[in-house]
């Protein structure tokens, strides 16, 4: 199967760039699989940001993060390639990805990345 | 239909405006349309502010939100727009709105928008 | 039926005045009467302080807010008016009241007023 | 705007038909209008059911249930009307309904309908 | 003030007399005074019945209620009252009142009353 | 400190006896002490019961349960004593205690206790 | 992609097989295919059951649920379909799926599925 | 480490033998060992009875359980062995134990094992 | 009955003096008697510090906090007593207590009371 | 059986050394033992960090953690030692470990400790 590719987001303009408003958006049904053992992991994302020019479409943006279904990509790793494809199509004032995955062997594990510094 | 219209909205004096109060109004029912596909969109708004010369009338401002019953509009587009309104009407010194919607297509999305600086 | 007094509030010394403690009451069964409609609202108060020289006197405090049960008056107004008594009668070094009110017509709306700046 | 028809409801062939399995269905973004205010009410459907030779499809589900978006029915009507259009086009060996909607002057209201005798 | 009364409950006919429909009102602003105290007492009274030939009106019955909150009355004894009223008037099926009130003295009391048996 | 006794406990005529009505007394301030190490315990109990010619009083069950505060009694017989203190003052139709004890050790205890049979 | 097969199921000979005990499984991890639309469906599954020779073995139930990834097909059969494959390898005295799976459009499905009759 | 041994559980008489009173005990700080892959297990075991001749007494149980800390043992079997040996230790006129297990690999595990019939 | 003295708590040699953690004691079973009814009072008393040369043993703490079962007094002075007590024995860099009463007459109270400034 | 050792923890390199992000490890089944009692301890170890060249391996972590399953510690020292193991390996530009202990004695017990000062 593909690389997971950002050239399936889509944007549109933002349409009150004078104002820094915050959109969050939550996905509880990201799932992708383990390099290691090849078994699925599954977790919620919350992507909050303040748009710049863009916004992201959501239908597009859940058929991204769907490519990640059959895609092998450790916790830490899989946070930060989605941060940077969202950064790198919607260039935002300020974007933060959270990721909560389910336990695995009794541990839980949250991985918070940041782009930028939250407009006041 | 009509479009949503800000006439509709009644104030009254602010009670006590040598002291700044926070008023906070929590309209979990209330519904849009999806400009794209013509469903109808449900979210949660809560209005916080904090009142200059007028409050807004808390029965005007529900027959205000119903207008965007039949009308279409995008989440970010209607959270601004109803900012907007309610500053023109009442001139806050400061005024916030969160809106929270229901999941669609296993993604929800919160919309966050600010009008001045809260008030120490 | 007389208007609310702050006549009716006890109070007694501060019994550690050299330090800034916080004492918080919550009373989750006020209830008013609705000016225009005449019809009962109901409301939680929390009312959060840092005593100076005189504390309030908790019976007291529950007596001088039953004579509420057959007033009219509005949230904004209610709310402001008890912490100008309880100003009034107290003295403190900083007060802050946190009104609930249940939901009217789909609608639910909370009201924050605050006496001073708290102490670190 | 036109009544709620029970034509737009779709169904498919139940795949196990020799199985009593039940199927549940909850639909909390109901939406329909009080016909002596013209106020919206809000609620949530839970669909019960025993299928025998065919299902209801949820998304004609869906779209027949925003056929009351606009249109005015009082509470135990309005619920009743829904088992008996659901019951007409499927058939089923049982059904329930249970309608729970958003308070309204500080009381609310839930109703419950059936058809037949759920089968052991 | 005067004693409450049962005269001031509305009916309507029941919609779909020759099914055993229930209903269930929750009002959780029931309010009354102690007879013994003179304090005021909170509850929330769930009444769930089977009507027969006509049902109670919402905003009657919010009236109705409305008239205990300067009565007072025992919790057994308020309970009982409340059925016998809405019994008198309504002749269901079946009825059944669940009153819980708030604590007192860090106790808290239901009363649970039934009429009739109700229907499978 | 003297053993408690049933003698503190006060009743009041049944006001419906013709009718098998509920009460439920949820008290969940209740605390003992532990005979073997002397260590205080605590818990809420849940006292269900249908009258028969007499009621319990409240204030007085307050005072009948507060003689266990410094009394030494295993859980399984404390709640049997008190059922039995109970039947014993108002001979029920029916009588059942729910007690729930904090944990002790990492384990928690409740013990459920009746007197004769629930009626229809 | 190959279609989910039984034969991935693995057994061990029940360790009480002279006692009913229930064991019961959930696993709200599961995931599959809308065959209409092409996106994925998620859910949790609560198998219950009263093992009579053999019970099944947990890594090979989790191997089996995960053949379903990337399969196609709808709620109600994919539910039948586990039960059949887990009837068929371990021949229970009594098991029951509940499958409850995440909303789309608003609206959300539970079905629920059973083989046998629950020994007393 | 040796297996564990049902001589490590005391008894005293039970106090109230002519009454079927229900004794709960809950202990959420179970831990096993797993056979197959040596991991720790941890569960929460609940166990309900009703005595005849004797009680367990609990700070025996807490010794009894905690043999199993490194002990290795399957879910279903080692549920039955704890029931196996209270039944044989206290002799009791019904028990059961339901034991909530962690997830383990996505999937959680109850296993309930019952001895006898539980008295009206 | 005599007073609550400090002189039973103990302490032990704070392990890490070098750094500022943080040590957080729950005690949700504290009860005092009100000294102008006799009646007793319940709380949950959150202890919240930064040791310097010692930390409190915890059984101590526990007997020490015992001494007020029987022992009137307000819930201002008791909160800032025991945080004399506990300051005067442990000499800590930081300590905060919050006591949170259970209701009585409908209304709850907290008490927060601090010595020092936490570190950062 | 052997000391705890921090040999057994293994790491990999930081993916994203150029970006200060968050991982937060909650591990709910931490479990050791008393040493002045040789009772088990339980609780929830939160570790949170921002790594700098290199990040612990999960697996590794877990077999890290379960060292102390049969190890005599107090609260506060193995909270501070685990800090010192996970410092000494991964070097990070910061970490916090918040462990909260199970009630005993009716008392629970949270430890929070710090290494460094979060990254803005």
């Amino acid at each position: 199967m593909a690389d997971p590719t950002r050239d399936i987001l889509e944007t549109f303009d933002n349409p009150f760039p004078h104002r820094n408003f915050v959109v969050e958006t939550i996905a509880p049904e990201f799932t992708s699989m383990c390099p290691k053992t090849g078994q699925p992991d599954f977790g919620t994302l919350t992507i909050t940001y303040v748009a710049d020019k863009v916004c992201y479409e959501l239908k597009s943006l859940k058929m991204y993060l769907q490519q990640y279904r059959n895609h092998g990509a450790y916790y830490e790793r899989v946070t930060n390639m989605i941060l940077d494809d969202l950064v790198a199509v919607t260039q935002p004032r300020w974007m933060k990805i959270e990721a909560a995955f389910t336990p695995r062997g009794g541990i839980r594990t949250n991985v918070i990345v940041e782009h930028g510094r939250r407009p006041e």
